[in-house]
């Protein structure tokens, strides 16, 4: 079997920690392109970049080329890599190791989560990888959790338009209890807005808020890293609700 | 039964026709408020605006105030206006008119859908509404259809978690032969990054692509909209996908 070409990106940005410590255990098993944006774009969505150019920077760690730094967004830098960078097509698409879950309706807003998205639209199998915590990250599990995982999802590949996302819980390896397959929970955030006023004493809004409905089941994304296993949910991009469709046909809308 | 708050906002901008007609036609059947972003924000998939400030400025039409013109993408429009801007919750969301069409893996890249989205996630029955077409574009009956489908939602309520994504075909009204209930299609576009080079000799990068892959049946967008069929393609953000927990399962992942 030829060695694989794993491509790797984020929404932290081409410096971020996690993204690094990614890399590291992923040269191990494969060869390893990285193409990052090259500054945090976290909330990003499935946001791509079409009225503005883009840059690429190459960009260096430790003496050697680490990778690509792209002005754009998680997503732009999966397309870009993919129908401009790289000399081969990548067989495996590992986004993050993000900074913070991405469960419940987050993944809708996680850059992280749409550079899986990305990839897996353009047929490449793939997965997003995050950590739960925002402080004292310890990615080194999470990453040679990553490494195992890579492998599998190589051999046997994904179902049409589906990806893993994955979410580790911030313990010790030795507290790790075991994996979970997750459906997406109901985690939603009770957002605010803080009206505040400008040194030109105008006024602005900074979006602020705090998770509300903690989830607990171990079939649900939060529950599981709750309960110190690790979350595997398969997404799929195909967001039709197929169970209603009956239903609204019923209501016999006119043109 | 009071008469309804419906907030109209879009991806085109708060200058764009198309939300302009929608609004003529939408304040015949309710109290209507507009928060809008300041400027055309195609593309930003359900990205929302965490690391910077929003501005709020209003903004005037025809000597009245019209709405709400937000630096921010149309996501933060919705959160915004729910959150810190009118004075009751709205009863419906309704987004666009959007310039172009909405379908196939479009609507994960679509801020005009991703407003409809937010709206639903705060739990507020939504729909997005799109003409597909890039030019000569006639909004007059897509804003006609709006305010029949308008009440309709506003009577029976949507499924939690769904809204519905409609596309109208842009040919005059007595060419439409009805409504179609649609799945997501998957028209795609074939990716091309043009390799430019700037002023000042630095390499640039631009995302250009066309559509491949047509769809004909009448069961998904596309085809609908192709046979002069309004579309109207349930939607909900649950993307776990069920069908392949066992499977994934199967596999055996050790921690």
């Amino acid at each position: 079997m030829k060695t694989p070409h794993i491509l790797l990106t984020n929404d932290d940005g081409i410096f971020a920690p996690g993204l690094y410590e990614l890399y590291l255990q992923i040269k191990r098993i494969g060869r390893v392109s990285v193409v990052a944006p090259d500054s945090e774009r976290s909330a990003v969505g499935h946001a791509i970049t079409i009225s503005d150019p883009l840059r690429v920077m190459p960009f260096e760690k430790m003496g050697e080329l680490f990778g690509y730094a792209v002005n754009g967004t998680p997503a732009d830098c999966v397309k870009i890599a993919y129908f401009a960078l790289l000399d081969e097509k990548p067989d495996l698409v590992i986004s993050g190791i993000n900074y913070g879950s991405n469960s419940g309706i987050n993944i809708i807003y996680s850059g992280t989560v749409s550079a899986a998205t990305e990839g897996t639209i353009l047929g490449i199998p793939s997965f997003a990888i995050s950590l739960t915590t925002f402080k004292d990250a310890d990615f080194s599990y999470a990453a040679k959790f990553a490494a195992r995982l890579a492998p599998l999802v190589l051999q046997r590949g994904l179902p049409k338009g589906t990806f893993l996302n994955v979410n580790v819980p911030n313990v010790p390896e030795k507290d790790i209890r075991g994996v979970a397959i997750t459906r997406m929970g109901n985690a939603q955030y009770e957002d605010k807005y803080d009206r505040r006023i400008d040194p030109r004493n105008r006024v602005y809004y900074w979006l602020t808020g705090s998770r509300i409905e903690q989830q607990t089941g171990i079939d649900v994304d939060d529950g599981a890293t709750g309960n110190n296993l690790v979350s595997i949910t398969p997404v799929h991009y195909d967001m039709t609700n197929y169970k209603c469709l009956e239903e609204i046909a019923g209501w016999g809308i006119k043109a």
